[in-house]
């Protein structure tokens, strides 16, 4: 594999020179907590306990649990905690006024979830201080210094979360340091500044952290940004350019509004980026960063969402080249279109097909399928018309990689014959049952022929759990992998995993495209596609496609020998 | 409404003494062209031009509509471009060495397409020049320069596009600048500084531009950031910071990879951050941002993307308020927990756990549908809890004004009785014809009863004019609309003009929502919905309301009376 070496690749083992007078960077992430605000999300102590591990093993510092009290999980959690070598770090905020730091009952339950680490969360403008709570300048001061007093008291690393903070200091910049004095003087390892609302620009970040540093040399500094302005990322790297020394983000950006500052972009550029990978050390090793992709691609699955494929660093697009200028020069050299070996964050090079693309793309999509053809293989320029012919009318090849295997090993006479299909028929009927209740049923019929024999499979469709029919494209599906023959032993742990549909073209020039995502029992994932002004035609394409991508993936014989 | 007056809050409107020597900057969109190298994306020359119009409504300066003679959608489109107040603009590549720039054809296509301006990428990255070019340093820059030349003679508004511009400068300063100004020399009117790979940090392109602009005073600098490191929106301010006059980007971060620089991020924060408005002026009026969500949302509904919830500024979640502390902030004081006011950028604010910003959403709906309830109406609460069960389930009524209002009027009692639906039956099939052709055919019938009569109605779907079957859900619309009795006349002129799917959740709980916009003579448009596990039932669904919407907005009286 070519290296990376150009100038603006990663040196992923800084030199041994500059590693002696590296500073240490901490990492904060507090995707348990501040993630878990992010709408939709809600982690079962199960799930806490899974991500906790996983960011133990990345070479996080300290770990947010969550707010003890405020919330069941949060305390059950931490009353499971796995034994990390992590702090494992409880959340809460300052006492409130009129009463002791000891005789605060809800900073008692984050004091008893018995975390190495507590992290309070304070005001710090004065706007806030008077309107939200409702007492004074002084009395918010006490508040501070006295909480974080008791927890240095109790021998816990404290951290006071510096609410609002830069707001704060653009209205009133002698009390909010006077807020961060509080909490130094109370005994505070770290003031975290907090861009609460997230609207700080990085320049502003840049400028204020640069004063904080000036007027409390002191003070170790943490910075924790949202990402309102799109710069969450950016405002972090600002402070540590101006001195802050911990980094408190989320993976994938978790996060209330437009979440948090993203680790898993954050990270790689430390590690990777000489302009920090020389000047600063983190927890997390070279070699740890290539589990990156796959912590965040697991977090996503456990909830349930869609992982963004252009998320930088560990997105499947992250590295995905569809110019067919970029594209032949990847082919001769990748830190010509790469800023960094995909690698390194354990993710992978794409070069896709599409209408943009030329001789070279295809080549590489040709070496992906395992075809081996010569470069100046005068059929290589024909297969590119047909790909080209067919995407203007619809077919979308750079996002179905099996159906374009199968096109190009066609074109090539490097298919096998399978089966033929003789025709379909599909119908759904929606009326009353004899119980006067609406029912749907769907029901489907495929002829194929096989090895000269012709097989008829019928089927209907539904959901063996809900009673429910689930339509006449997956009546179509069970019909076709129902019965054919002796492929069937090969077929039969194909399952339908994912249906897109999308119009293309208008009018009466309109034609429906339909992508189809298939798995079988070893983990297999492959997309195939169809168009045709008929959807349940288009579904059916891409239906025989995946089954015939199976056969040809799996090496099985087909009748032609 | 409470105003947002805190010191993070923006002025929309910049004082006039500050208005008075602000400076130019312009905003260069390159959704069409840049934005086109996304996965997945390929736009129709229609939806360019849709595009490109909605960029000059807003107030762009630049429009980049792609690449002429690369791709046959691209000439098209220039052929057919509208009159817009923003400048087009043809990207092309500097001259090929040992020809004339009159004499390049691929310079000529991009020249002919006639635009007032014209971008040319070329190569100021010493490595690129001989390894990908394979020519010599002095050969690069005389192409540089004679094709921008070429275009200045022509009377053309020359932009010179520096690939690579910040590693180059990284790895040899004296030849990026020396590329800088051959285009200078040719009479490029900017030289736009790009970072093609997307891995420079914004530190480094705030050093690097402040040093280009120092050298070369003259210059009018552009700025082209990618979002590989996601930090495309904040290079973008560091080059602005550091002198940098033209910004470059797509609409919602299109581009290949991770996303070119997001102008749905940058404009807002050019428009409402008092450290940019109070400096620059862009042709962004401050009224035309609040239809930046629209644009944002209907970009994506023309690629058939999920819209990014969590997307600065305009995202769903941009404004929501999960946190219990901040949504009773925010009630009592937007400014507590908000960065700029939602409205500026025609988004809302969202507090989940609270009805009342439900409520007031939910009366303002129902006004737009034109029916009138008393604000304390009980009925509101309820018909609040079922749109919120029903949207939990895949519907979303916020797509499909139609849908909402029949929904709205069966809850308070307001909906007619015009016919119901006693069973329909579709099918699809596809087999050989007499003359051995694949020819598929769609049949459907629909059972209605219409004041107590029952109809019986069939239709096949094929196109008139290519014979072209179009599949079971147009066969169902022709069944549903062919007889309806009395009410015939009033939906004759009905039809189907866009058919949207998408998947909603997953595995074993998935379902399929369509929306269907309809059409009538007067061109009147109205969006409906469907949701079911079945494709067919949900498209039936978004029929049934599609005609039922046409009835009730045409006054028609039902059989109830």
């Amino acid at each position: 594999m070519t290296t990376h070496t150009a100038p603006a690749a990663p040196s992923a083992q800084p030199k041994e020179a500059a590693a002696a007078v590296r500073e240490r960077l901490w990492l904060y992430d507090t995707t348990l907590r501040d993630g878990q605000q992010t709408q939709g999300v809600d982690f079962s102590v199960d799930d806490k306990i899974r991500i906790a591990r996983a960011l133990d093993a990345l070479g996080i510092d300290f770990i947010e649990g969550g707010w003890p009290g405020a919330n069941p999980t949060d305390s059950d959690f931490f009353a499971q905690a796995p034994a990390t070598r992590a702090r494992f770090t409880a959340f809460g905020m300052t006492k409130r006024a009129g009463r002791s730091a000891a005789n605060d009952e809800v900073l008692a339950e984050v004091v008893n979830a018995g975390t190495q680490a507590v992290c309070l969360v304070g005001k710090s403008h004065d706007f806030h201080v008077e309107a939200a709570l409702g007492i004074t300048l002084e009395e918010n001061l006490g508040n501070i210094r006295e909480s974080i007093a008791h927890l240095a008291g109790l021998g816990r690393e404290a951290l006071f979360d510096a609410e609002h903070f830069f707001d704060g200091y653009k209205a009133n910049p002698a009390y909010a340091l006077e807020a961060l004095r509080a909490a130094l003087e109370g005994g505070a390892g770290w003031v975290v500044l907090c861009d609460t609302n997230g609207g700080t620009l990085p320049a502003e970040i840049g400028e204020i952290t640069a004063a904080v540093a000036a007027r409390l040399p002191e003070a170790r500094l943490g910075i924790h940004t949202h990402n309102d302005t799109e710069q969450a990322v950016a405002g972090t790297f600002a402070a540590v350019e101006a001195g802050a020394r911990q980094i408190q983000g989320t993976l994938n950006g978790l996060g209330e509004r437009c979440g948090n500052a993203n680790l898993c972009s954050i990270i790689p550029s430390l590690v990777l980026k000489p302009r920090y990978a020389e000047r600063f050390e983190t927890g997390v090793a070279p070699e740890k960063l290539a589990d990156l992709r796959r912590l965040s691609v697991t977090l996503d699955e456990m909830l349930n969402r869609q992982p963004d494929p252009h998320a930088p660093y560990v997105g499947a697009a992250a590295f995905a080249h569809k110019a067919g200028l970029h594209a032949s020069a990847i082919l001769k050299d990748p830190t010509t279109y790469e800023h960094v070996a995909p690698e390194a964050v354990g993710n992978a090079r794409v070069v896709p097909m599409s209408n943009q693309a030329g001789r070279a793309n295809l080549m590489r999509r040709l070496e992906e399928a395992g075809i081996a053809v010569e470069r100046d293989d005068p059929r290589l320029g024909t297969l590119l018309m047909e790909v080209k012919t067919r995407e203007d009318q619809g077919f979308a090849y750079d996002q179905a990689d099996a159906s374009f295997e199968l096109l190009a090993r066609r074109h090539l006479g490097l298919m096998p014959r399978f089966f033929e299909v003789d025709r379909y028929r599909v119908s759904v009927e929606r009326r009353f049952d004899a119980q006067g209740r609406w029912v749907t049923a769907s029901e489907a019929v495929v002829v194929v022929h096989v090895d000269g024999e012709r097989m008829i499979s019928a089927s209907e469709s539904l959901d063996p759990v809900s009673r429910e029919d689930q339509g006449p494209v997956n009546a179509l599906s069970r019909a076709l992998i129902k019965d054919l023959g002796r492929y069937q032993e090969h077929i039969e742990d194909m399952r339908l995993v994912d249906f897109k549909v999308r119009i293309h073209g208008q009018g009466t020039e309109a034609v429906t495209r339909v992508l189809l995502e298939s798995r079988d029992a070893a983990g297999r994932h492959w997309t195939t596609l169809g168009v045709s002004a008929n959807i349940v035609d288009a579904s059916f394409q891409a239906l025989e496609d995946a089954v015939l991508a199976k056969l040809v993936r799996a090496g099985v014989r087909g009748s032609n020998g």
